[in-house]
């Protein structure tokens, strides 16, 4: 149930009208007329209660997200902040009462995250003390390149090399803090400001922010069962010169999971040749491939001299909570990012570089992904056969060969269908969140690598009682 | 002794002069004519053997630097890397053959590092265990907050506000990857592309990197023995109103280590209020204070409403391998700070903030700043007494009365003095690597925190013989 709000609004308040609106809800929450754990109207109920457009009551919900006032559950909505008056935003707080009719699972399908249940904890902490205690570090050894510390460059070599086919000089390795600004990195170093990047639509909006912050312009080119529409980008770079870049997920396309042919990979290249373009690789969860063999990246077969940045990431493989990723380039672009690097964060976090050589060169790593891979396949078989029994005419998907989330098209709109399943506890991401230019598709990208089976037995149940309409 | 470089240059190489040189000197490493360790050639002298421009060389040099094929010690020259072909570039590569009647000592005087030996690393190894296996942190509940772990924002508040007097709200705390991704993100919050921030001159060269890689100009402001002076900011400000912001370091102005007095404090503090100018207060080695009480930051006594962002660090305290900064600022600021961060880097590393949350909360942190406070005394006030004992004439300075370094003013060329010193096997940094704009200070910066009692007296011994004519 929603709470009414009935705001006092200062009359003479002089300031910017979302300030105002703030105002009046933090002092509706001091005065305890908001509870904690209230839910607040939509912004577009609230706005048009109030008689103003919905990008001001939008302004001043950011606002108080920001101070921690409230806090937002995506798809369920927002909510006065359970732990005021710290006022820290938590992106998983405390249950909330909810509809009795629909009690609270507390189920979300993330957008991919894998399981932090099943990081190696324990050889973590004891890689992490070899590190610490290491004659290296007590040095002062095994920092200060800028690229990372030199095992975990070398070890990843090893690892790219085995595990992918991609040829990785450690001196051509730049690690980063985590694929976000791998991808940052890249197009500040491959772009000038004004000059555009192609991206795949549907796709993936934190690799666009971080795009756009390195001075680029994001211009979106339609995905297909096949993946990106090399004949649609042929046709957006004859539109726009200023296209200097693009940026793919051939592996598994984020958010839709196919993978992109090898006919199209050629043809991708052969393009990007043609018209002097950066690729960059976004291969953010590669060795979750649950059917045959994966598919080499680009970078394993790149002509030489192609200006490829090949991006990937060890959070997907450990725990978000850990956060490493990496970049391979060729001069001098490694050199650029290199040095962007160095002037926004100076060089990497020692310990957590040493220890995660460790785990790699230990085989830990390794032993790791196979066991995590048996489980997150039992997972998606599990979640795709309770679709099918559950869903059969109402949604569609693919057997997603790979990844850790399902594409789930559905008939009519997935926002309201979201809506409903965030009412009974379920928090969904409709097509919408991964739209940037063109139509949002009426879909669902469906993260389930982070539930067990019982929750996904839930979860699927709670979809099937949530269809719309 | 110096190899001599006699270079093949391909008449017909086409691309650019220095790739050309670069490639030249490649050849001879991979012919065996220049073998690990042996010595480069000065820029200088090699530019003018082949007739060319010395900034050719440098760009030469540089690009061999980044493949790995050279490296460089400060103040001693330029190396073929030891460790080829891995073509690593390392701080302090392996012991290179010295000219034999000036043993080689591998001193250096940092630009203020702590000692790494010093690092509380059996108490780091229990706090990142504890944290890797805590259930919150299985359960990842522990992330996703783009301001960090809000564990270590509690913990951090709390130790603001004892040790400092700065009364820092954990929501308005932005944790960092080190001080290096605060300054960048102050700047981008505070500043609009084009703008310029005013900086002191002698000042801290990687943070104007910081500033110029988030769109800003640096106008450099006179520093004396009280600090920024205040008379030539505001005369700069007269003469360019495109200056929005002021960067200081008031507590040990770097590198010149001066506190600045409170009449300035006021002054710059009424200055920016009239002015609407954004501070920024570099506070890098708050904890270091070594006679009488540390005087409080101007984050404590700012007026409301002032936009001041306090930046901190913790790798000073603990060692430069760990990396974690920090920034407190006012709304709005904090918000755009937390945005462009979450585009840059997504978020933080979950493991290090937890295991630095327990380091505060357990009361590790502070014990390890008193005995790094009374280690780092004795070896300042030996290296003080070493100086007046041994350079009395050639050189004078003033006792610091904090921080993890001593500004040594000398009569002459400082450069010159550094380059024999070098040689001898003591790296110097010189007054020209401070220099913005205004001439280069006749001083050096003898960051003296990770020496023991011999290195600082050999140090000093080599200082003595090397005083120039």
């Amino acid at each position: 149930m929603r709470e009414p709000l009935a705001l006092e609004m200062e009359p003479d308040h002089g300031g910017p009208l979302f300030l105002a609106i703030a105002e009046a809800i933090t002092r509706d929450i001091t005065r305890g007329r908001l509870r904690p754990g209230a839910r607040l109207p939509g912004t577009r109920a609230l706005a048009r209660e109030l008689g103003v457009h919905r990008n001001t009551v939008d302004a001043a919900y950011q606002e108080l997200l920001t101070q921690g006032w409230l806090q937002v559950e995506p798809a369920r909505g927002t909510f006065v902040a359970q732990d005021l008056p710290q006022g820290m935003l938590v992106r998983r707080p405390a249950p909330v009462p909810m509809d009795p009719v629909a009690p609270r699972a507390g189920l979300a399908f993330s957008d991919g995250a894998p399981d932090p249940k099943l990081v190696p904890d324990k050889a973590l902490a004891r890689a992490f003390r070899r590190a610490l205690l290491s004659p290296a570090f007590r040095a002062g050894a095994d920092y200060g390149d800028v690229r990372g510390t030199s095992s975990l460059r070398e070890a990843l070599a090893g690892y790219l090399a085995t595990d992918r086919g991609v040829v990785a000089e450690p001196s051509r390795l730049l690690i980063t803090r985590g694929s976000q600004m791998a991808l940052f990195l890249a197009v500040r170093a491959a772009l000038s400001p004004g000059e555009v990047i192609a991206v795949e639509e549907p796709g993936y909006p934190l690799a666009w922010e971080a795009f756009r912050a390195a001075g680029a312009e994001v211009r979106g080119v339609p995905v297909d069962g096949g993946g990106l529409r090399i004949d649609a980008l042929e046709a957006t770079l004859a539109r726009d010169p200023r296209i200097r870049a693009v940026c793919v997920t051939p592996h598994h396309q984020y958010p839709t999971t196919v993978t992109m042919g090898a006919a199209r990979r050629l043809q991708l290249l052969e393009m990007a040749q043609r018209h002097g373009l950066t690729l960059i690789e976004d291969d953010y969860d590669h060795e979750y491939r649950f059917e045959g063999r994966p598919v080499l990246p680009l970078a394993a077969r790149a002509p030489e001299g192609l200006p490829l940045i090949y991006v990937g990431s060890l959070s997907k493989l450990l725990s978000p909570g850990i956060r490493l990723g990496y970049a391979l380039a060729p001069e001098p672009l490694l050199r650029r990012m290199a040095e962007a690097r160095a002037a926004i964060d100076r060089q990497g976090d020692a310990p957590l570089e040493a220890a995660l050589a460790e785990l790699i060169r230990d085989g830990d790593l390794g032993r790791h992904a196979r066991k995590a891979r048996r489980v997150y396949r039992a997972r998606r078989d599990l979640l795709a056969a309770l679709l099918g029994e559950h869903l059969a005419g109402r949604a569609t998907f693919d057997l997603p060969a790979g990844g850790l989330a399902l594409w789930l098209r559905c008939e009519g709109s997935a926002e309201d269908w979201a809506e409903a399943a965030g009412q009974a506890g379920l928090a969904l991401l409709p097509g919408t969140r991964f739209a940037l230019e063109g139509p949002a598709p009426q879909a669902f990208r469906l993260g389930y690598a982070a539930l067990d089976e019982a929750q996904i037995a839930r979860a699927v149940e709670i979809l099937a009682q949530s269809v719309p309409g």
